[in-house]
């Protein structure tokens, strides 16, 4: 995971989470990450608003990672100079009856941004392959069929004008647990804090077995995963924040030319 | 409009759009403004943190005004410190012939946001008495009964938890033909610039006649309008900030206590 993109793991080959310093920092000092930060913010919010009027590409934006991880942090931050006329986020929660009637892509297809939009799944389909695996909810002959679906509908996405972004935030054990820690001995964030998460907590191998697999098979030229070191709160944000300048510049966004009729025109 | 509430017109009085004045700014200057809303965008999004976590109420958020009158930038402004996860803006076009179907108040329902969350309606429900009026899609008896309608609707939200601030921009005519002006004008706003946009403005006094009858009529103690003179941007902000924090505030907004059980439990 070097150059160009640093964090993009390789196409076609086993991955391996472990191999990730969730510490990592790239050289980086935080004062450094800081100033980039404010620009890159300004940045996103600027070619926000040319893919709005440019109104040809919608923008998906999955966020994945485990409890505590910083998924809703990272939003707040990245997207911080963004107004919220263009900006969507979608939270996916337990299901609800209506949902679990339908197949398991309904839910999240219903919510997928109109052209001129970014929308963040805070959460995503992803979670067919990793909690719905890890928890047993579906059976392996299930989920292992997911993989090719998403592949197949990020693909189907993609080839109809909505780019996919996929940040995978990897946090540390350790970091895992000073953060529920602060959880329950804050009390502005106590109702945070669920029982149910030190059980998820103790299932922490299966999980990065099913990342481990989500990331591998799902890993695509048409929609990578970037895997985003995210104890460091700054390294994480300006990983995210510059992928997505990346991307959005690789658009080519325009104001779209005035009606020639109006060009010149005096309103009186 | 003085002291108290210096926006909010007198309840069950006839009201005059012409009585306000556009460029109205109390005393302030540019500088004690912009000083001041600063603060405010911080306070409210902390006060939104809350209402998140408290998940007692909802917030709607309506604004209404005349083409160019800021609906979008005031958004933008206001809630700049808020990230997008409890904020949401749904922003009403021409209808779908699906929302024609059904009855008038049917989309801007499906609409509402749920509790914990700020919703803000660009346009809204009050175009069933404003622009349909003016262009002559309902007939008379049709919108006249629609105030009742809609005072009735708002009184149900508020009884049940969805807190309702209603904002109306002024600007003066002058003002407006600036900034239609700036939309011809300017090549990143030309593709904002629709030649109907000149339509409207000729029907300038129709409008105001149905502001004027909309306000009047619906400015109840349980969901006042506030009238802002915004021709000055950022006593525009401050007027809508303020009245923001102050209804926030009144609900006494608190972060649920945690779990008992949790209460001192170390993390392992």
């Amino acid at each position: 995971m070097k150059n160009g993109h640093p964090h993009i793991p390789e196409f076609g080959k086993k991955f391996d989470l472990r191999s990730v310093d969730p510490a990592e920092t790239n050289g980086y000092s935080k004062e450094e990450a800081e100033a980039e930060i404010a620009g890159l913010r300004i940045r996103i919010n600027d070619l926000q608003d040319r893919l709005y009027a440019d109104e040809r590409y919608a923008m998906l934006v999955v966020i994945q990672g485990i409890d505590t991880a910083g998924k809703d942090s990272t939003i707040n931050s990245v997207f911080q100079e963004v107004g919220p006329i263009g900006l969507q986020v979608a939270s996916f929660k337990v299901p609800t009856p209506e949902e679990l009637a339908h197949d398991y892509l309904w839910r999240y297809k219903k919510q997928l941004p109109e052209r001129g939009h970014i929308k963040i799944f805070n959460r995503s389909y992803y979670e067919s392959v990793l909690v719905e695996r890890v928890k047993k909810i579906a059976p392996k002959d299930v989920w292992q069929r997911r993989y090719q679906d998403i592949n197949e509908f990020e693909d189907y996405l993609v080839r109809n004008g909505t780019v996919v972004m996929k940040f995978f935030m990897v946090i540390s054990k350790e970091e895992q647990r000073e953060r529920l820690q602060e959880r329950i001995d804050n009390p502005r964030k106590q109702w945070k804090f669920r029982l149910g998460d030190l059980d998820d907590r103790k299932l922490w191998d299966e999980y990065i077995e099913a990342f481990d697999d989500a990331i591998e098979h799902c890993n695509t030229k048409t929609a990578p995963w970037h895997v985003v070191p995210a104890n460091k709160k700054w390294y994480r944000d300006i990983v995210v924040a510059r992928a997505l300048v990346e991307k959005l510049e690789s658009l080519d966004l325009r104001y779209p030319p005035g009606d020639p009729a109006v060009l010149g025109l005096k309103v009186e």
